[in-house]
């Protein structure tokens, strides 16, 4: 019996018609679909990808044994991960070994921090992967936001918010171009990293990039808390010529 | 007589099939469809986009005054560019008041350092413009290297090969994961660059990615000058858990 093959699908960051014409072929001839969910919701990039799916296909939801909830800074939070995806790849490869071709979608680009790249790590040297490029939640907000992210020489820096705050206000000094993603609990913390590299005044936040429901605005305007799906933007020298 | 309006749209990195559903809805709807390309050339975005023009469109081919023949560094370098600009937006200016609808085609993501910006700058002031997001250079790369870029709270940088090459050995120092365009002559610079580094052994190097005669090695392994679609890719700290 031959195998079956694994395909890993950037899904965009919302909007549906954002997925390519490959997703699109790809996620269509797929006999299985799995993806990520949290506990109690359909799954983001299930939902994106919902009028390409087969209504033949099977699904494999993989629900995240705890999102927010924990601290990454808690010990067992890795180990406890680590068993959730080592779990999820033997799913997989369980399917594949059956000779299924399996879709796994992933919003966004798959490679650029991706969960997706944790089912990769576990699987690659087994079975045959092939990744499929999404539009990155960056691309479509500041293509939505209409701001021009780097001209000419400028460096563009992806920063994870996550990071210690003296870091950040670094790295914000540095870079010409900037994105900051993984806001959520880390906005006062970035606020202040802006504010100390002097950008606070200049950055633009998105919230639920190309979804029906997004919103554009200056950082400074932004009250109380936001959403997971949101991300800051610094444009580069924009040397206009 | 009601306005036109322009769209400028991202073709990726250079499989046709990964360009966007709304990509293909887009062009396929449009009157004029522009695109730059080298003297003597098709136009890199214009061959992607290529089964996706509707035969009835009208084109508007803008051509470089010259590419790699002049220096960066060379005062009438900017000038001249600078006014080939005002001519193609004023080109495009022209149609959308005639009331047609204009796609601006752009390799990649098209405010990721694209010449569509440079129209952009022009004309969004004035005219409705809206931008559709592409696959970028670095994703359709590290997909088709199956290359991880970025886990947990890497940070990303995306240089230009173009700047000195102390700065280069700074940045590539710093970064977790890089991704490095705009190689053709800056090659020598950029290796010394990651030998200081002390990343050339890890990086890899990736020529036309996604068009059909790509190809994905490691950089030492290298040898001669490298096509204008060429970039370097280093992944960033890839903690498996
Ligand atoms: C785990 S990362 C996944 C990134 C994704 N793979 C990509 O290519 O963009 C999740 C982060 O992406 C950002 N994000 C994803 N979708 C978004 C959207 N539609 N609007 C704004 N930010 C978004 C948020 O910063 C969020 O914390
Ligand atoms: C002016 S920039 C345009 C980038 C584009 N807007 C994007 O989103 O990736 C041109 C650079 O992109 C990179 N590039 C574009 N297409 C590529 C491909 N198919 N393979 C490798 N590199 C590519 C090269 O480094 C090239 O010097």
């Amino acid at each position: 019996m031959s195998l079956g093959r694994l395909h890993i699908v950037g899904v965009g960051p919302g909007d549906p018609e954002l997925l390519t014409v490959k997703a699109a072929r790809v996620i269509g001839h797929a006999c299985v679909v799995a993806f990520f969910s949290r506990h109690g919701r359909v799954g983001h990039a299930r939902t994106i990808a919902d009028q390409f799916i087969s209504s033949t296909a099977q699904e494999l939801r993989f629900v995240y044994p705890f999102t927010t909830e924990r601290s990454v800074n808690d010990p067992s939070y890795h180990e406890d991960m680590s068993d959730f995806y080592d779990d999820c790849a033997e799913k997989i490869r369980h399917e594949v070994h059956k000779g299924q071709n399996v879709v796994l979608l992933c919003e966004g680009d798959p490679f650029l921090y991706g969960s997706a790249m944790y089912i990769f790590d576990r699987l690659h040297i087994s079975i045959e992967c092939e990744i499929v490029p999404g539009i990155t939640a960056m691309s479509g907000c500041w293509s939505e936001a209409s701001l021009p992210i780097t001209h000419g020489d400028d460096v563009l820096c992806v920063l994870p918010a996550t990071m210690e705050e003296d870091d950040l206000a670094d790295w914000l000094c540095r870079a010409d171009a900037a994105v900051i993603m993984k806001l959520g609990r880390n906005m006062p913390k970035l606020r202040k990293a802006l504010e100390r590299a002097g950008r606070l005044d200049k950055a633009l936040y998105v919230e639920r990039g190309t979804q029906h429901n997004s919103k554009v605005m200056r950082l400074v305007d932004v009250e109380g808390n936001v959403p997971y799906f949101s991300l800051v933007l610094l444009s580069g020298r924009q040397n206009i010529r």
